[in-house]
């Protein structure tokens, strides 16, 4: 059935060999539908070359959900929550940018275009290529939607951001390709973002938010564009990005905005009626400061879903344009015209400078200064979890569907489709999505589109497993085991379970059923016995005691204190080393605003502790303790709403701790924002690493930001960064490394400390626009949010931490794993350096694949090296009949990516590059 | 000079004679810019006769000034005070009209027209022409604001019409002539609009507010369309005009407005996006429950301000009418169209139905029990004070244009014009303004705009006078006079005084002038000496005492009570008849809202007193007297608050009683509506009488309306009528008549008694959109405005009265006289019936003249008759080559006025016609 799609190869078999330094390698088979023509910029307006001119750049910022859902907004319903319609704003600006061809816009996010596009006729999708030919209407960035870059993973970015340019690729040809990636409203930036644009071809990057003392020092220094250099691991220019800083966030200047949201007063150059205002207009715009670089400014006219009726605004910049340019003749030296990213950044690269390095990332973010945003690390932990193991589904999905062919998407279970769950996953990357900053009834749509996706890609799977396995028995989801409940297994006397690998090699994982018998015997495809355990049924002892409880796997080693049920201590015993570790939960106090140095609350997306110091839930944990051939487990009950199982697995190298925190009190009218917090022996020196989206290691130090001398006001918050996979800490001997499932936010407050925050339950809103306190409750939780999730700890030297961490992460991420497969879609298991990122049908006869090597570089002396990928002997049952190589986000020929090149200054001296770098080269 | 511009009569001499039945006679000279042709009825949708017809009719409606000046609506200044920008609106809709010939759209205000139409290039021009004469879109109303019903005066309205339909003539010929008048906000209607309506030609009338038990009767009678009989003097029809209710004021219907600044839920008709609703919509669009008399009826899709993004609307309407009418394959009966109010309306007459007959008036308008708005007739009483002079100054400078020709405009004084003064005054009349029931800023505004009018009319009256007395010295105009300020005659030995009068027949009008010297020497301008007194310096004597007063003159005699010196008895000399009469001031305790019965607070619009019983002011009054041989004066102080001068000149038939109110205080928290309050002797059975606009006058009786069962719940306020020029109570024998100098609002509660509200001062707004109390002060007058007015009272048998009152309210009106013209633009004197109406500048060689007959029928036995007018001879200056008649409004030739015809139902029982023509033939 499978073969059937595939041709015969008929040439002679190859072999592709590709050095892979540690760096993405993107692979996509026979990609038919791109232009392969190199589009040069779109046409801008002539700009003056001795005057200063003045990029004006009208534009409409969509959410792709936040206080609406995405539906809502695209039709305007719910305008009493905002107004916002984003079908009008389309049809209003393509016909204002008709009635005048100097006119510009851009577009950003394309899960609003796609709507809106297929609802266009004929003529009227002919009209929108021809505005976009002619570099009138211009997308920027173009994914999907505008991801979130503290609580996403680059997995999830990469296919959002696929999705969208592929949508404008295969409307527009390379016309419809962003030369500009657009990030104009996250909060705080990371550095593999800018890693993946510069990989996806993009020419320059701009952004609104900075922490305010960032943003003061380049103003000053005019340091508001440079030059980022996004890897340690790729060789230069291949992650390096031109990124610019927006002078009012993404706002038109003060006295500006002509949108029907604002109230500023229109030009009235009518001399006829009352209050003629030109003169001041013209004016004030005149005054407006500048403090860029070049003799080229840009202002963003427009904002939040404005352009609903773009003739508000085009009408009245026609009319600046005009009037403002007429005072040239009188020796004004300004110049104002329309104009759009891509155009700027050409004249600034024009310009032929050299620009400062930037070498770290933009976390935290902070605009004041006891307003940090890192609450929104942790905020909303049960959806984050289910973005995640929704992203894991949707990449088995994927893969099934190219191992089943078209019976998979039409089978014995009906229609299946991979697009229902790669839709829900790309809106949820947006930043008020899984960032968990939206409204409850938006972050609810948000999870039942996943659901509705999961349901069609069951059929998908169902279909699949199906045709491989030859039997078309009905198959059970069971999709509430984090609540440990299946249905079927706790009712049948015998079942058969499927549990799929979408990681390319072999893992090891347990796996945990609810079931109701005492006595199980379990065995694998061919019948042979597979070990395992009956849970609470066969514990083998219960202790509530003060005895020492010491807990040996082949790998690892706990202690626990008697005293208190804590953890005590780690050992690794491949390498002989021991740390003293402790580990307890505790909560910050939140904020209520009544704080005699700012009014700010904790929120949704604000973090700020009352105190710096936590309370304790309980300093000693009632626990039990279970014991046998397959897991160690001790079960600790710190409070009626705080609980955990730390288990120790026979073969695993990691110590999970699966807590269960909630609902989180608020009887006492405070809110709480509870963390898990691990204290170590480890002299970690007011340092420790988390990772960008999951990918590269970025240093943080305590009290200190590589690029500017920080005067911290939040000992707190301020220390806080995203985690969105793992942290660690370290010292020369042991490096203690915790690998999370799903994105949270940490710190290290206390040299050999690590905490991570858990869970938020806020009385306030934080008064950046949500307007509701995040505070989680439902009819399932109608008493709060319990949410459950785990830590993996790994201790290693730190030369080595990775080789256990890297694959940790990938297989916590892709959550799921199979003893011996009863069937495997790859012939051969890819090396350990190299990750299956991607495995997608793209049309009939082409499927887009995505190999990367997880190392980077310098972190791991086995695997940090360059290796070699046979592609034909790869997949076991696809014929491959050619390869092509494209950007990250398959949207352009790789031989064809002509990104334009920038200067760095030498010797920049406060990019953090340097240090960086030495810290890593230190490892 | 003057007969520069007027060519030689051609042909023989003729006379002009009309018989003019007590009616309008407008007259209009060579008016050579009109097509002549006679225009169908637009192009409208055809509809299904089996069926229900829904005529959905897209209107926006712009307020000329109200939250903001009409300027700031315009333009979409200040749209945080109120989101508004017509300018938006005609752009937006225009574009829309273009996307799809099935829509229309109609504009109202040409006020906003005018100013949008001459910012547009000759392109846009040509394509609104376009619509027009496609029907696509329509003009209704026309004029130059939608004026208020209650205070204003016909004369203002006429003139404010005719600017507004003649520039619709001027620009768009016959298809741009309504044909429905269109008062969708008024709050009431006047009888006399509907008769000046009839008279301008238009074949309908809609509207929005009426009496909410009036409303519920005709629902249920199916009444709310109906033909009213608007004059008891016109011959049928034509004084007759169909008139419909609107079924939902004029906004559409719960659940479907898709405006921009309405929340109702869009039309989602996407299956493949969340929350599809096009059944919901459907099913509840069939469900709006209909109750008129047709198998058509009207809805308003539209509201204030609203088609900003008509796109919106339209989108959203398209699809509506697409899903409900395909709803007629599954045996629908319902059919939805777009329409246009004049489309309606001709459905309505090929009906061929008969209609009810209404012969009152929509007074008072209440919207709920304790809710009338009749606190408006008097609100900001400076204000229509001041449109009433300007109104007068305005006839005065119309005329002096004429009479001065080209000179008058571009003379020895520089540029004058009326054209200011004229668009000031009639955007004076809109519903909101001369109401007063704007925001103090924008009633700030009217005045500053009527002001400026009037520097613009001094300059052209300099001119002529200039050149019609032959001397250029400057002149000063008195503009202060209310407050007793004329710089120049208080610092002058020696000057000389121009005094106009606009009436085509001589007064005898006493002229005040603040001095400073003792003993002054006046001749007219043929050094004969007039009949003069100085004021306080030759006070005769000052009396505050308790001895009797009694002033006699050649017409009345007064007495005043000795005790508390107030008003005893006034006498006619002529007649021999006494009444008793006395008069006080009394103020009114305006609810604050926290009424058991119902929250409603007195404001702007609403006059709620919170007891049936006034506070006096003072039982007494302090007096003084002044007699000389031109004028008697009873000076009465009540307070230092309220005080009146009561005035008899030697040959005058009225009393004048100039009272001053102000600062209303409101130190007690207690908001006040002041009143003057006669009570006579006269036995008036209930019944008093109000004019209509300044002319007709109406039959009022407590407790009642003459169509409907009234429930009455306001004993004060709902028994308030608007007087707009006069007010009498009689009985067999004797007529008393208050002649006012401006709009005020008044009632007659207790038999004998008539009391007028002067003044208001309020500390709450009344929630109905203005947002403000009415608590008017300003820099001049920090604690709180004073005003002064004058009541002339007379006294007649009733068979008589008209002769008086007739021409008293004239002089008033337009406020000015002389004794002896030193120069005459009217050859020949008119006769006493006959009023000159109009007098203007129509174009180079055209005048406009309009003569009424301004004694309706059977008032007065002398002057109810018809009169000859010899036009020829009137003028001295001018010669008529020719005359035409036109319309009331000047926008069609008499001649080619073919209005629809309607039947009325014979034998309507309610409609108060009868009543109201018994009432009127038993005078």
């Amino acid at each position: 059935m499978i073969g059937k799609i595939h041709k015969q190869m008929s040439h002679d078999s190859w072999l592709f060999s590709k050095m892979a330094t540690p760096e993405y390698t993107p692979f996509v088979f026979l990609l038919l539908l791109f232009q392969s023509s190199v589009w040069g910029f779109p046409s801008c307006h002539a700009t003056k070359p001795g005057m200063l001119n003045v990029h004006l750049v009208p534009h409409t910022h969509d959410d792709v959900g936040w206080l609406k859902t995405v539906d809502q907004y695209f039709y305007g319903d719910r305008n009493d929550i905002q107004h916002a319609g984003v079908q009008y704003i389309l049809d209003s600006v393509v016909d204002q940018l008709l009635k005048n061809p100097d006119r510009r816009f851009i577009y950003v996010e394309t899960a609003f275009f796609y709507r809106w596009w297929k609802q266009q006729t004929d003529d009227m999708q002919n009209t929108v290529k021809q505005l976009v030919n002619e570099g009138r209407l211009e997308f920027v960035n173009g994914g999907w939607c505008m991801s979130d870059e503290a609580t996403t993973h680059y997995s999830a970015v990469i296919d959002q951001m696929t999705m969208g340019l592929r949508f404008l690729n295969d409307t527009f040809g390379h016309c419809g390709r962003p030369r500009v990636a657009w990030h104009i409203d996250p909060f705080g930036h990371a550095r593999e973002h800018a890693s993946m644009f510069a990989q996806m071809g993009y020419d320059g990057f701009f952004f609104g938010r900075l922490d305010y003392q960032d943003r003061n020092r380049r103003m000053v220094a005019r340091e508001q564009e440079m030059l980022w250099r996004a890897s340690e691991s790729l060789t230069p220019p291949m992650a390096d990005l031109f990124t610019g800083i927006l002078p009012n966030g993404y706002n038109p200047p003060e006295g500006f905005c002509w949108d029907q949201s604002c109230d500023d007063p229109p030009i009235r150059d009518d001399p006829d009626l009352e209050d003629y205002n030109v003169d001041d207009v013209v004016t004030r715009f005149l005054h407006i400061a500048l403090v860029y670089k070049t003799n080229h400014i840009i202002m963003t006219m427009g904002s939040d879903f404005q352009y609903e009726n773009a003739n508000l605004w085009y009408k009245n910049l026609d009319k600046l344009i005009r009037y403002v340019n007429q005072m040239q003749s009188n020796g004004s030296e300004v110049n104002v015209l329309y104009s759009t990213p891509s155009c700027y950044l050409q004249e600034l690269h024009r310009a032929n400078l050299t620009w400062p390095l930037k070498g770290d990332d933009f976390f935290p973010y902070a605009d004041s200064a006891h307003d940090f945003w890192t609450g929104y690390f942790t905020s909303r932990p049960a959806l984050k979890r289910y973005e995640r193991i929704s992203n894991s589904y949707l990449q088995t999905c994927k893969q099934l569907e190219v191992l089943g062919g078209p019976i998979s998407r039409k089978g014995p279970f009906g229609a299946g489709d991979s697009e229902t769950l790669k839709k829900a996953m790309a809106v949820a990357q947006h930043h008020d999505a899984v960032s968990g900053t939206e409204k409850q009834h938006v972050a609810n749509d948000y999870a039942r589109k996943l659901a509705n996706g999961w349901a069609h890609c069951q059929v998908l799977v169902s279909n699949t497993l199906s045709s491989l396995s030859g039997s078309s028995a009905p198959r059970v989801y069971c999709e509430h085991l984090n609540i440990s409940v299946c249905p079927l297994t706790e009712t049948s006397k015998k079942f058969s379970v499927n549990v799929y690998n979408p990681l390319a090699r072999p893992v090891s994982w347990p796996v945990r059923l609810p079931v109701n018998g005492t006595a199980y015997r379990i065995s694998d495809a061919k019948g042979k016995a597979v070990d395992s355990q009956v849970g609470l049924s066969v514990l083998i002892m219960v202790v509530i005691c003060r005895c020492s409880i010491t807990f040996v796997m082949t790998f690892l080693r706990v202690t626990f204190d008697p005293e208190t049920g804590l953890l005590s201590s780690l050992s690794n015993l491949e390498t002989q080393q021991t740390v003293k570790l402790s580990q307890n939960f505790y909560w910050y106090n939140a904020s209520d605003g009544n704080n005699s140095e700012s009014i700010q609350m904790s929120g949704a997306y604000i973090f700020r502790p009352n105190t710096s110091t936590p309370f304790i839930i309980s300093k000693t944990a009632k626990i039990e303790t279970l014991q046998n051939s397959v897991v160690q487990e001790v079960r600790q009950w710190f409070s009626p709403w705080v609980s955990q199982v730390v288990r120790l697995y026979t073969d695993s190298r990691a110590l999970e701790l699966e807590w269960t925190v909630g609902p989180v009190p608020i009887g006492d009218d405070l809110g709480k924002e509870v963390i898990s917090r691990l204290d170590s022996s480890i002299n970690s020196s007011g340092v420790f690493y988390t990772d960008s989206n999951g990918r590269e290691m970025l240093q943080r130090r305590k009290d200190y930001r590589p690029t500017w001398n920080l005067r911290q006001s939040e000992p707190i918050a301020g220390n806080y960064y995203p985690i969105n996979s793992r942290a660690y800490i370290k010292d020369d001997k042991d490096q203690l490394t915790v690998v999370t499932d799903r994105s949270q936010g940490g710190g290290s407050i206390q040299d050999g400390s690590l905490e991570i925050m858990l869970h938020r339950r806020l009385l306030y809103d934080d008064v950046r626009g949500v307007g509701e306190p995040l505070n989680e409750m439902s009819d399932i939780y109608p008493e709060g949010l319990v949410v459950r999730g785990r830590h993996l700890l790994s201790l290693s030297p730190p030369a080595t931490a990775a080789d256990t961490h890297r694959p940790l992460a990938q297989e916590v991420y892709q959550a799921g794993g199979e003893r011996e497969p009863i069937f495997s879609g790859l012939q051969a298991v890819l090396p350990p350096a190299v990750h299956l990122l991607t495995v997608s049908q793209w049309d009939q006869d082409t499927v887009l694949l995505r190999l990367e090597h997880q190392y980077q570089a310098s972190e791991s002396k086995e695997h940090s090296q360059p290796v070699t990928v046979n592609l034909q002997k790869l997949f076991s049952t696809l014929d491959v009949l050619g390869v092509s190589e494209m950007n990250l986000s398959a949207n352009q020929w790789k031989d064809e990516m002509t990104r334009l090149d920038w200067k760095a200054e030498s010797g920049t001296h406060h990019t953090g590059v340097t240090n960086q770098l030495s810290a890593y080269s230190a490892l």
